[in-house]
């Protein structure tokens, strides 16, 4: 484990609580006092500053990356070195460039890559998807992602130069992905509009972003992301099929309701901005948050000699999506996403829907109105004039 | 009254229903057997396919047209001959254009005008306007405002030339002014951003759209528009501001859930999408829509001699937001929001929130972390660096 | 208006504001400061802390008593006398013998009276009392309703012997005209289960109960009641049928959620304990609380020389279950009600609902199961033997 | 495995999918095609239709019982006649009688014992009870836990001599060890009334029932439960303490909202009652119900040589409490819980929670009215009388 953070101890709780049989063998921090601690609280055999050691340690199986994300490109060539299986927190790099150097590391190298993207494998994500891909919400047309909260947890995430950017990044590339799996991920991301500014913090970074990114079938998905967000963490997913719709709410509307005058409260949940009033736990962070079937995919892939649902290349798909967005912040126009990697599908056009009416019409719309009668919207095929007609 | 059609008797029902002295005196249909059901129905002592008949009537008081858009222009003009106080459906206008046309007109004739735009008359919409104003959310940073359904109810709407657009015209005008009103009816809309596209429906206008309105405060306006959302009508606002947050769902989660196997039910609520399963009817629609608070400040506000909240001109500045809307999703950039009347402030800059921690530094952040620590990030305000301090 | 405190003012306010037309003239307090300030308030013409006097203006068209419990039958006599029409707040009296004389006393009279049970007049329970009627939730079983907060507005409230009782009369009055509504107030309740204590409050009246009533047909009307919640004003419905569920929630969860800091912010929503974090406002209190509908129904059932939907014999029948609740509290028996007054239907039975699926066999459930197959529970005509079959 | 039916499935998926090394190696059924099934689908090395075989297999460390009420108690002496650990699915017995003898047995034998009550188990459950326990709540006044659907999956459920009762012995042992762990499982539970009715179903059991459970600290816990339910699984618990509320949905409304025409979906959630309209899904059923945690509760327990949260002796005490309230459903008075056995607290008495205010005076309530005004209502000390004082 490189890192002991606040995401370093979320993945050791994971890790050493679900599957019951995995280990953290070796621990590195930036500082010695944070290794021991880290050490002792998870009880791990090795502790150290020197990054090369951690991972070099040869009880080690596979090397997982929690450290800011200016150390994370360090720590990957460090493992192709080491032929060590690696796993690496989110964002993949700091930007596009940073995260195809690593990628292309990693499969030079032979070694198991996993990408930490944990949004992906939250229980609700999961059931959500197989939805969308039975078809149960038809063509999907839109797949919105928002999380916003009151921002981040550590010093560097506020740093321009260690983070690499600020919300965008930070939070972006989960809804970017979460979006992408909704749309498809063989589906290609096409271009990025993206409207961020800095609107309350104290910082050079954005602190709100809103980013659509346009996919080749004509998909739209969309992110909505902040470090300005009041309440607590808000982690919501919208989608939108031409046959349905589906709502999701991971955190903070999960059918858990407390009211509490304050006597005996603590720790509420992640992010949480209060200890009375209405408060909206999380029965179980860890699984609600998608650590637990993260790590289960990583480690049977790892077993069986397979691929986990998200790798490095996943990353840096993730990555060069988001440095469109930035530059479309700055030009203020559609940014195209540039791919110079691009193993999906090609040349894929928007589906055409006309509804076949009669010979003659297509049907727009049929419904019932509110006092009674039954309408069809048609148009004609030949001359594109729309009619009504009422049926009784 | 004008126009017999959905939202003609939508209104009728308020109207005649609420404050229970106020009588449709006059019916106007461009079908005569529409007009005279119309009457018949709400006992309405003449009916006739003759506008300028309808407005003439002396016993008229008040216009109310809920008529397509393409004939808004021509029955206003009638009202500012016939001197008669004009309340009118939205969009006002097709376009800015049209739209500055009838403000000049009513406002030269000297006529009441209103604009009847009843989202921002919604018993929620007005309690948490109240509670921005009051302060409770500290500056509004953004406002959103969604409304999606399956599609409009009448033919014309499907119709470029008659409608003007499609569901950024029809929606967009409610999202646009809801947003606006959050934010400050007398802040400047500086520029837009949209996206819009025909994704499901054979017609040319667009039917899902999604558009960004910057203020000239840097305060955010976003809009959700579609005519292919499935599963009722999706009506949501959300606001976030420095100090809270608000979120408002007008209509499919209000706290009235039905499941039913289907026997006996009929008519649930605007543009639901079945009768049986889980249903969720609003208690009252006139009421929640805000169609009475609507007509009651308008019927006042002719009464007292003032004006109501929401005025032709209210009605022009949505309609050169939408302009701009349509120019942007078109030209792939943001594009300026030309107003060549404004009444608001000028020359309003974005509030610098700086907050003092001590005199080497600003505060950035203070959380209670999961394993118990109380962290402080702090900005030093010389060197700009970012630090971190955890307290015990 | 007889009485100028909380309740009194929500009335003034409703009657004031809704139809528009409807005036107070005269308003009588216990307390000449109090009468004065209301009158000033609501710009009342006539105050007096004499009842009689109140009463007896010629200008006086329907006497509001919106008094404490005890003062209800001595104010309807004075109606009675100076042949006023009457319209009482709830409960009616403090138990079912001084009920049954006020309503011999109007009828004997001759009078208009209307019982003002607000409850079964909010737009959720009009639109939900409409389905159940239509059907769609099949044979009424079971409907619960649940007012709890955290303790009434005036002192007298307080004292068992000017109310009559604690929250079993203060708030089971609304719910037990809620569940008989939905189960059919042509139905004799026949017998009720009551338990009830004082948990927290330093009060001879009980805080907290918990009732079950039992009609003809074997449905079963359910309250829940207290003094001691914390959270706000729960006011919630459940109503379970054959063929469909309805949940109403009418205050604490109604679609408007709004988290602040605490600045700016004041009165939030009836029984609102807070004033930060999560809130929970109602759009238009008036209006969800059933007043405005309320008021509408009695008014213009006094223009149409009809009766309103809720009369003083509906106040009779619920004084008289409530008077069953307080002594199956006491006996720990289901108690009788005694009804010396029955104006609905008598001898009604159960209903068999037995369903047929082969001439050997009832069917007693169908179902899918986890693993895909489809299960079917019979039971044998004859033998009353149970089977399962399975369907692939 | 004893057992391979509907419960015996989830089990399994549970116990082989989330620890990962726990394995099931015999399995015994009813009928031989089953068992066989089973092995198949669970890669289990032995099956039987012979009871004792099953559980004597040498590699069988621990039985768990999942076969129908009836058959419990004689599994159970076969394991005690095996030395074999054992884990029984709820309910322990079909009465306290047979309860009490199956824990008499395995304590006897000293064998490992587990009571599978998966609902106390659940993430939420877990998390809430933690918040009452540290306080959150203050003094526990009402737990009520609600447990209804459309009726069970298998045909002995319906039969009253194999199942032992209907719906109260099936859904109610949940319900009453989840408000009895709210109230605190060392207070003893006094007396039951209960309301229980056959309302619907052809069957001799009863399909719909409600009843109160008195503790001996004054507390109440209340079940509701059903077999007639239309809607799906409902689950819900609602705690009231002095200083709080939680309100828990567990299945229906989790944050996961579905809409779908219909097309492409198939099994949606444990007793759901369609495939299309609005559908509220659960992420992760197995973890959602309590399962992981209940399995690594056990399986921890008996590697540490320590006792689950759940044994046979909390089945007992269920056990009695049902029966009481099958006594009371009779007799229609409130009947007492006959517990031969009780480990818990003895003599607790009701707390008093007088709020000391001044020396004269107890404070009843104190609030903001909606028309701004700061209330506090009184008690005297000595006179008991009431009195309200107002602070602007």
């Amino acid at each position: 484990m490189l890192g002991s953070g606040f995401i370093g101890r979320f993945y050791a709780d994971s890790i050493q609580g679900y599957r019951s049989r995995d280990k953290i063998v070796s621990i590195y921090s930036r500082r010695k006092e944070s290794a021991k601690k880290f050490a002792d609280d998870y009880n791990v055999g090795f502790y150290t500053t020197n990054l090369e050691e951690a991972i070099a340690r040869p009880e080690v199986d596979v090397v997982c990356i929690s450290l800011p994300n200016h150390m994370h490109e360090e720590a990957v060539m460090l493992c192709c070195k080491h032929q060590k299986a690696v796993i690496t927190t989110k964002p993949l790099g700091r930007n596009g460039e940073e995260a195809r150097r690593m990628l292309e590391a990693v499969e030079k190298a032979g070694i198991f890559n996993g990408y930490l993207e944990d949004l992906v494998y939250t229980p609700k994500f999961i059931k959500a998807l197989e939805s969308v891909q039975n078809g149960a919400l038809g063509r999907i047309l839109w797949a919105k992602s928002r999380e916003t909260h009151p921002g981040p947890h550590s010093d560097w995430f506020w740093d321009m130069e260690l983070a690499g950017g600020g919300c965008i990044l930070d939070l972006g590339c989960h809804c970017v992905e979460i979006s992408r799996s909704y749309i498809g991920k063989d589906i290609k991301p096409v271009e990025v509009m993206c409207w961020a500014d800095t609107q309350v913090k104290p910082i050079d970074a954005e602190d709100h972003a809103i980013g659509l990114v346009k996919y080749e079938n004509g998909a739209i998905g969309q992110f909505e992301v902040s470090w300005t967000f009041r309440g607590g963490l808000d982690l919501r997913d919208e989608v939108m099929g031409t046959e349905g719709t589906i709502w999701i709410n991971s955190f903070l509307r999960t059918g858990f309701d407390m009211f509490t005058t304050g006597k005996g409260a603590d720790y509420v949940a992640e992010k949480a901005e209060s200890n009375s009033g209405w408060l909206f736990p999380v029965g179980d962070e860890l699984n609600e948050l998608g650590y637990n079937h993260m790590f289960m995919d990583m480690f049977n892939a790892m077993e069986n000699g397979s691929s986990p649902k998200e790798t490095f290349y996943d990353g840096y798909v993730v990555n060069c999506i988001l440095d469109a967005a930035y530059r479309s912040a700055k030009s203020k126009q559609w940014e195209p996403v540039k791919l110079d990697i691009w193993r999906g599908k090609t040349g894929v056009t928007k589906d055409s829907h006309l509804v076949e009416f009669d010979k003659d019409h297509y049907l727009v719309k049929e419904e019932v109105t509110h006092y009674g009668a039954k309408k069809l919207i048609l148009k004609n095929k030949t001359t594109g004039k729309i009619s009504e007609r009422t049926i009784e």
